[in-house]
C-alpha cells in the first residue's frame, strides 16, 4: 500500500530535544515519503546542526513557515502560547499539524479539530499522550468497535519515576532532587507532581476513548508532595504500592468521574508494574475487556517515533476513526475504598475520635494498622475505610485535622 | 471527524461465535456508518436469530453474497479452503475484506493485499493477531516511525491458559483436559499446543512490524507437550516461568531469526505477568524501545471488537501506512542461554557424560540444578548453558539422548 505521490514537506517549529529526534528519524525514513524543509527556533543561529540536509531553511520567522509550500507543521514549541497561535494559524492555512503539546490539545483540542476539519487538513497529536508508547492510535483506530467505559493510566513519568523510587525506602524531597539531576523532572516541578500533565492527558483520552468532552480544569488532581517514605511501608504492609494515576470512568447516568491522584495500586496490577519514567495505560470496553499498553512516555526519541509515525500516516492518507464525542458533567467522586494516614502525638482517645469523625459522614472504617518503630510525638498510622466518596471524606478529613493531637495533615489516597 | 456518506454494507461469512458477536457489536455501533446485510453460514437455517433485524439476508450460497452489493466481506469461516477462495474472489469482485483468519493472512497475505491494492479495496486483519488487542493498528500507525527489530509475544491463549495453570504445580495431560472442559482448546489441539498458531502469527506480525517476509513453514515450532510439572519447580528456582513465545528478530545480516516454542521468561517480565488466555506482545525499536500490548487475544467479543474497529476504519476511509515487506532468509538459531531437564537413572558418571556431549559442541555449562526428592530411576535435574545457537545444541543433546542412563528424551527450553 505504498503512496505515489510527491513527498510531504514538513517544517518543524521548536528544535530542542524533541526537535531534534524528529528531524533524525524524518531524515532516516524509508520510502522516500517524508521531506525536511524547514527548522523554526528561537535564535535559530545557535540550533544549526550539520547532519541536517543543506537544503532545509533555517528560520526564527513564523512567518517564513505560514508562507511556505510545507505541507505539515510539526509543532514541538509547547504551552498555550505562541503555539496555540501558530496550530491555528497553520492550519488556517490548510497546513496539516502533528503536535505533542497535551496542554494545548487538552484545551482546545475540540476547537483546532473543527478548524482542521473545515480546512481538510489533519491533526494529529498521538505524542501528546504517553509519548512513544501508540495509545492513541491503539484507542482510536483498535478499538473504535468496543463501548469503552474507563481509563486508569500512569501518564506522567516523572511521577513515575519519583514514587517507584520511593517505594525503595526514599523520601519525596531527596527523589525530587534526583530526578531533577537525571533530567527527569524540571526545575519548577509543579505541572508533573502537582498533577496538571497527567489530567491534560487524561482529558484527552477521555475525549478519544469515552467520547466524554470534559473541561481539563474541572478534573480534580492532587499532588505527589505529601507522600512519605511510611506511606509505602503501609501500602505494602496493605499488598500494595503507591503511583499517580489517572483515571476516568463514565457512570450509567453519564457523568464522567475523573481524577488524577496517588492512588494505592495492588501489588500484582499492571499498574504497579510500571517502573521508573514508564508510562501505562489500562482501558477497559464492555465487550473487549482490559487492554494494556505500556513503554517510554517521554524522552526524545520515543515522543519522535509517535510523531514520524503521524507523519507517515498523513502521508499515506490515514485518517482517524474518530468516534465524536458530547460534553459531560465532571465530578471526583469516585466510589472508592481509601487509605488515611495520619501523624499524631500519640495518646488516649486518638482513635475513637477519628472514628467519630467518619461515623458523622456515614463512612465505615475497614481496617486500622500501626507499625512500631516510631516516635510517639510523630506517630504515623493508617485508618482504610469502605467505598465511600471523596467529598464525604474530605469533609470527615477537615474535622479530624482540627483535633489537637494531629501532628500533620491527614492524607487519604484512594485505593484501586 | 464524522464521514457523511451511505453506511457500509456488510456480509458476514461464518455465523459462529466470533460472528454473531460481530453481527451484535455492528448493529450496536453508533453513527449508522455500518449496516449489516448479509449472513451466510452452511445449513444457515439453524442458525437463524431474532435479534437480528428483518432486512438482513440469511443465505447459504456464497454467489449470493459475492454477487451482493455488500461492500465489505467478514470473513470468519478459518482455515485456507474454502475461506481463502473466498476472500479471493470478494476482492477480485471490488468487495473489501475484513478477516479474523491468520492461517490465511500468514500464508497468502502479500497476494491477497496486492490483489486488494489492484481492485482499490481494503483487506484489513486486525482480529488475525491477539484478537482484542490492538496490536496490528498499533504497530502499523502507532510505531510506524520506528526501526522495529524484535517481536517477542504471547500468541496463543490455550497454550498461555495450560501453561500458567500448569504454573501452579499441575501436569501437562489433566491441564489440556481441562482447557478442553472449559472450551479454551480444540478436542484436537494440535494446532495451538504444537506452536502452528502461534508461528502463523508470527509471521504476521514479522511482515507488518520487521518488513520481513517470512515463509510461515519455515518458522521453526516447538510443542508445548512435554512439560511437566518438574519444568515449574525448576524454572521457578531460576527466577522464571514458562510461556509459549514467539520471538522474531532481524539481525544485522538481515536475517530474520524467529522461534515459537515454550521458553524462560524471567518472573519479573512483562511476559511472566500474563496468566490465563490473556495475549501479549512485547515491540523492540531502536528509538522508541520496548512498547507492551497486552488483553484478551481470543473469545467472541474482543474478537468482534477487532473486527468491528476495522470495518468502522473503512467507513472513515482510514487506510493502514503499511511499511512494506522483502523477503528474508529465516533461522531458529536464536543465540540464547538454554535450560536443559534430563531424567535420568541415577548413577556415577552422569555429569561427566553430559558435560562431555555439551563440550563436544563448544557449549558451556553455567549451572547445575538438582532438587531432592525424586525417585533414583527417573531423576530429573536440570542443566542451564550459557548462550548457544539452537543447532548446536540440538546436536549435543541427540549425543547424549543416547546415554543408556536416559530415562526420558532431554528437553531443552531457550531461556529470555
Amino acid at each position: 500500500m505504498k503512496a505515489h505521490r510527491a513527498p510531504l514537506r514538513v517544517a518543524i517549529l521548536g528544535f530542542g530535544n524533541v526537535g531534534s529526534s524528529v528531524a533524525r528519524l524524518l531524515l532516516a525514513a524509508a520510502g522516500g515519503e517524508l521531506r525536511l524543509t524547514h527548522i523554526f527556533n528561537r535564535a535559530v543561529a545557535r540550533k544549526r546542526a550539520d547532519w541536517v540536509p543543506a537544503g532545509v531553511i533555517w528560520t526564527e520567522s513564523i512567518e517564513d513557515v505560514l508562507h511556505s509550500e510545507a505541507d505539515v507543521v510539526v509543532e514541538l514549541a509547547g504551552g498555550l502560547n505562541p503555539a496555540g497561535a501558530w496550530v491555528r494559524q497553520a492550519l488556517a492555512a490548510g497546513k496539516s499539524v502533528v503536535t505533542a503539546n497535551k496542554k494545548l490539545i487538552a484545551a482546545e483540542g475540540v476547537e483546532l479539530e473543527a478548524l482542521a476539519a473545515a480546512k481538510g487538513a489533519h491533526l494529529l497529536y498521538g505524542a501528546a499522550v504517553a509519548g512513544g508508547v501508540p495509545v492513541i492510535p491503539g484507542l482510536t483506530q483498535g478499538l473504535a468497535g468496543d463501548a469503552l467505559y474507563r481509563i486508569e493510566g500512569i501518564l506522567n513519568g516523572t511521577c513515575n519515576f519519583i514514587l517507584s523510587s520511593m517505594e525503595r525506602g526514599a523520601d519525596f524531597g531527596p527523589t525530587l532532587a534526583e530526578a531533577q539531576r537525571l533530567g527527569y523532572a524540571e526545575a519548577d516541578p509543579t505541572e508533573d507532581v502537582d498533577g496538571f500533565d497527567a489530567r491534560a492527558k487524561l482529558a484527552i483520552l477521555a475525549r478519544l476513548a469515552l467520547c466524554a468532552m470534559a473541561p481539563v480544569e474541572k478534573i480534580a488532581c492532587r499532588s505527589i508532595r505529601p507522600l512519605t517514605a511510611v506511606d509505602f511501608t503501609y501500602a505494602h504492609e496493605l499488598g500494595a504500592t503507591i503511583r499517580q494515576v489517572a483515571r476516568a470512568e463514565i457512570v450509567p447516568d453519564g457523568k464522567l468521574l475523573a481524577l488524577a491522584s496517588p492512588m494505592l495500586v495492588p501489588s500484582n496490577s499492571p499498574l504497579a508494574w510500571s517502573r521508573g519514567t514508564e508510562n501505562m495505560v489500562v482501558v477497559s470496553g464492555r465487550y473487549g475487556g482490559d487492554v494494556v499498553f505500556s513503554g517510554h512516555g517521554a524522552g526524545g526519541n520515543p515522543t519522535a517515533v509517535a510523531v514520524v509515525s503521524d507523519l507517515l500516516g498523513i502521508a499515506h492518507g490515514s485518517r482517524p476513526v474518530g468516534l465524536g464525542s458530547s460534553p459531560v458533567a465532571v465530578s471526583s467522586d469516585l466510589l472508592l475504598r481509601h487509605y488515611i494516614r495520619l501523624v499524631v502525638r500519640d495518646r488516649p482517645g486518638i482513635v475513637a475520635a477519628v472514628a467519630g469523625a467518619l461515623a458523622r459522614q456515614g463512612i465505615n472504617i475497614d481496617a486500622i494498622l500501626q507499625k512500631p518503630g516510631y516516635p510517639v510525638d510523630a506517630l504515623p498510622f493508617v485508618v482504610t475505610v469502605e467505598p465511600c466518596v471523596c467529598s464525604a471524606l474530605q469533609a470527615a478529613l477537615v474535622e479530624a485535622a482540627a483535633f489537637d493531637f494531629m501532628a500533620a495533615p491527614p492524607l487519604d489516597l484512594p485505593i484501586l
